[in-house]
């Protein structure tokens, strides 16, 4: 171990107090430290902080109001108000598809920690009647795509799955999809790499020790994907494989519509190099991130840093203006993602976190502090939306396509298992009742298309009414429909048209299964 | 005790069952029973049973979807969309208000059942920093209205408030307010009238005994109103008032603009003798009734009525075709309230709702059903919109408008106490926002305008993000403005602009309050 050079490094950074400890660490905690200190560029580290603390703080919240410009129309696609088009996006996705063109990047470095479980997000049972996960659910979705390109061109297809997880989630990750035969896809075309880490800092710069010998570290947020692509020459496999066009999307959306044909082959046709799906936010405070114009340029603007005055601004239409709703799903193309990661990462500053942050004070104390002492840096995915030559946005519906998993069911109503299991049941549930099935209640009465449910959005009928209907349903329907079977609804006419069902139903590769009353 | 009358007129009826324990009743029990017997119209209620039956049930939900319309554009007013006449129509409302032309009529029969209180509603304290009850925030919003309109128009004026209570509410209610010397509200301008009852009824129109001498009774719902409104010559009370438009609302949401004279402005100048108030659906499966044409009338079809393929109907905008949601908030001119009172109440059919009712079987035991064994039969108060010769829709905000109190907090998310008290003091938080104040946290830190809330909107930022926000914010923001200092967040520039406050935040007749972090 050269301990001198490690010093000098250490003084001419200002850092040399990560050693103040170094006389009393064993030789194995002096070995392990020596390894995470040689392998660190601290003036990298020093310069990252300084630039993170220039663009954060309450400089920009100041000043990007009146920059902000919402989407224009020509570059906004939508769900609602572009109906005809869908069809031919959706051919067009397709298409790409059966080329073996289309890849899909899974941001799954998050741990559960908010959902209360120290294991991956992808590794959580929702509580469906199948009990799958969302590791499942979306490897499912791919397969079946991959089906019905094939079916549509007679050509078999690939859909290659990268997953980027970091230092927590990786090993649990890989050993679950091995465990699981990688639900049936083929081992070479799901692809693990890790994100960085960066270490924790105090407000001055300083390296936080979490222990005598051992750095705070964390993983350097989603964003972190960009050098990890390079680092894990990522960017050449999708390369290598024939890709054009990548599908970016965050583990935690149980509805999430993985390698979407229709959002690709929206993308496509407007000839974007990058590309980002949305939610309309119909509420001028709802916390959630948009996407607009600022100088020019695409970003996410965060609620944070909007003013009341912006976030109830309307255009003639009565809309929200800046209702682009942003929830980490993406299109990009593989020569934009390359020059990202060859050219735009390194230009890219940090965020800055405020965190508590558990350390050994100068006496060697464990400290918990009950409030932010430090930071952490990261990156998010949507920071490279600047650096787009023609960006698209593709407005999708809510209650269709977003349904996170974030918290624990027992903190509140708000994304939560409970939430997430009941959104994908109301759209397979909506599925069936489109395809011309209906459902029954016990007593053979039918059950409304829009059932009354205390776990449904609020309600705003007479307390009578709805408590009256509340006393001959039983809600919520519970419905689930395998990937396998179906990846948006399609080809569901043949088994459920002008059919009686009873909840719990489920319908499998295996065919359509009633489950008894209170079964399961 | 004419005991053959009774028997004859229950023998005609079918409803000789009544007398069945007559025998083993007290004297006191015995007469309680006459007179309750002798003072009901049997045939009446009979016909009430066969014409209910007639149109309830299914024979409706099969047939209303392919005759559903939208509301025209231009019998349509929208707070977003038509932006450049709200001030017009506010000051029609007010001049008319000045002149002693518009009267409040609130529904208050509804017991906190729901909300696991025995007592009215009205009477109930969300947990406001003044613990103000929805009748005083009411109460204080007419005092605060009638102000204005003298402000505007140099003349005393008046806003009469007639107060619909039932059997269950109509003491306490009647007590709160005398207690409290009517809020401030003259008594003479405070008139209480009680709706009827109706006996429940099995499936088989025998009226059922709740006790050996004792009929099951129940409100005949908020359409009741009508019949009320006659029997206890209201509309004359009006009418020798000056009364020319009255606004009728539901007590239980605690946003509700009491007397708007926005919403009456716009209804006047559209030469309206029916309005409705609506907030809008965005969600296709959002449990609400919506108001719309069926064979060229306007009615509220009920969510339970409409096929999900109705539901998901878009106009070319990308809108919900049938998007008006009813929020029990209408407009009424008094020749209309007349006409109704006088000559369509009668026509009117009775909604069947079937519910479990207790009672005793003919061996005198007392029964308690655990699934639905008889009906009530209720009229509903958006029953007479058919009868409306030019019927107007007014699109307001559900985030300034619409909270309603139905559910205790135990039960979930919606329609809550919590939900109902944070609605209040996020509105007022954005008056305070747009008068120029601003909110810091405990380090002097200002706070967002949209702040991070586990208790807002479900948030689409990364978990990460969102976390780091809340580490650094104490939400929601606790803010309350008396409605004797603003109706609608006007006139608070003066008192807030250039400001900074901390939470909580009160600001009442008596001035600005700031009260200590974990004041209160």
């Amino acid at each position: 171990m050269d301990m001198r050079m490690i010093r000098e490094k250490l003084a001419e950074a200002g850092q040399a107090h990560l050693l103040q400890f170094w006389g009393e660490l064993s030789e194995a905690e002096q070995t392990e430290l020596y390894l995470q200190l040689q392998s660190m560029d601290f003036q990298e580290l020093n310069s990252f902080f300084q630039n993170a603390m220039k663009v954060s703080g309450h400089i920009k919240e100041e000043k990007i109001d009146e920059k902000m410009e919402p989407v224009p129309r020509e570059a906004l696609g939508s769900v609602t108000r572009d109906r005809d088009m869908l069809k031919g996006w959706e051919e067009e996705g397709l298409l790409h598809i059966s080329q073996n063109k289309v890849a899909v990047l899974l941001l799954a470095g998050g741990q559960g920690t908010r959902l209360g479980v120290s294991y991956p997000k992808g590794i959580y049972d929702v509580g469906l009647p199948s009990h799958k996960t969302l590791f499942q659910i979306q490897a499912e979705r791919i397969l079946k795509l991959e089906r019905l390109a094939e079916e549509r061109h007679k050509v078999k297809s690939t859909i290659p799955w990268y997953i980027m997880a970091s230092g927590r989630t990786m090993e649990s990750s890989k050993e679950f999809f091995a465990q699981r035969n990688y639900f049936g896809l083929k081992k070479e075309n799901v692809v693990f790499f890790q994100q960085g880490m960066l270490p924790a800092m105090d407000f001055n710069g300083k390296l936080i020790l979490e222990e005598k010998g051992k750095l705070s570290m964390a993983p350097d947020g989603n964003g972190g994907l960009y050098r990890a692509l390079g680092a894990h020459k990522i960017v050449d496999n999708m390369e290598s494989r024939g890709i054009k066009y990548i599908h970016v999307y965050c583990v935690d959306n149980i509805l999430v519509k993985v390698a979407d044909p229709t959002f690709i082959g929206f993308c496509v046709k407007k000839g974007a190099d990058c590309g980002a799906k949305v939610v309309e936010k119909t509420n001028p405070i709802e916390p959630v991130g948009v996407i607009c114009k600022v100088d020019g340029k695409y970003q996410v603007v965060e609620y944070s840093e909007i003013s009341l005055a912006t976030a109830e601004k309307r255009s003639t239409d009565g809309r929200l203006m800046f209702s682009g709703g942003n929830i980490a799903n993406h299109f990009f193309t593989l020569s934009f993602l390359k020059d990202v990661v060859q050219i735009h990462e390194p230009q890219l500053q940090h965020h800055v976190a405020q965190k508590k942050i558990q350390h050994v004070d100068s006496q060697g104390q464990l400290i918990k502090p009950d409030k932010p002492n430090g930071i952490k840096m990261e990156k998010f995915v949507f920071d490279i939306f600047q650096f787009a030559k023609t960006f698209v946005v593709y407005e999708a519906l809510r209650e269709d396509e977003f349904s996170p998993l974030k918290n624990a069911d027992s903190q509140d109503g708000k994304d939560n298992p409970t939430t997430a299991r009941h959104a994908l049941m109301s759209l397979h549930h909506r599925w069936v009742l489109t395809a011309g099935g209906h459902f029954v209640d016990e007593n053979g009465t039918k059950i409304p298309a829009i059932p009354s449910s205390r776990n449904g959005p609020s309600g705003t009928v007479t307390p009578d009414l709805n408590q009256n209907l509340k006393d001959v349903t039983d809600l919520p329907i519970k419905c689930e429909i395998s990937p396998l079977v179906s990846y948006a609804g399609e080809g569901l006419e043949k088994m459920v048209s002008g059919q009686v069902f009873h909840s719990p139903l489920v319908i499998d590769e295996t065919g359509i299964h009633q489950l008894v009353k209170n079964g399961l």
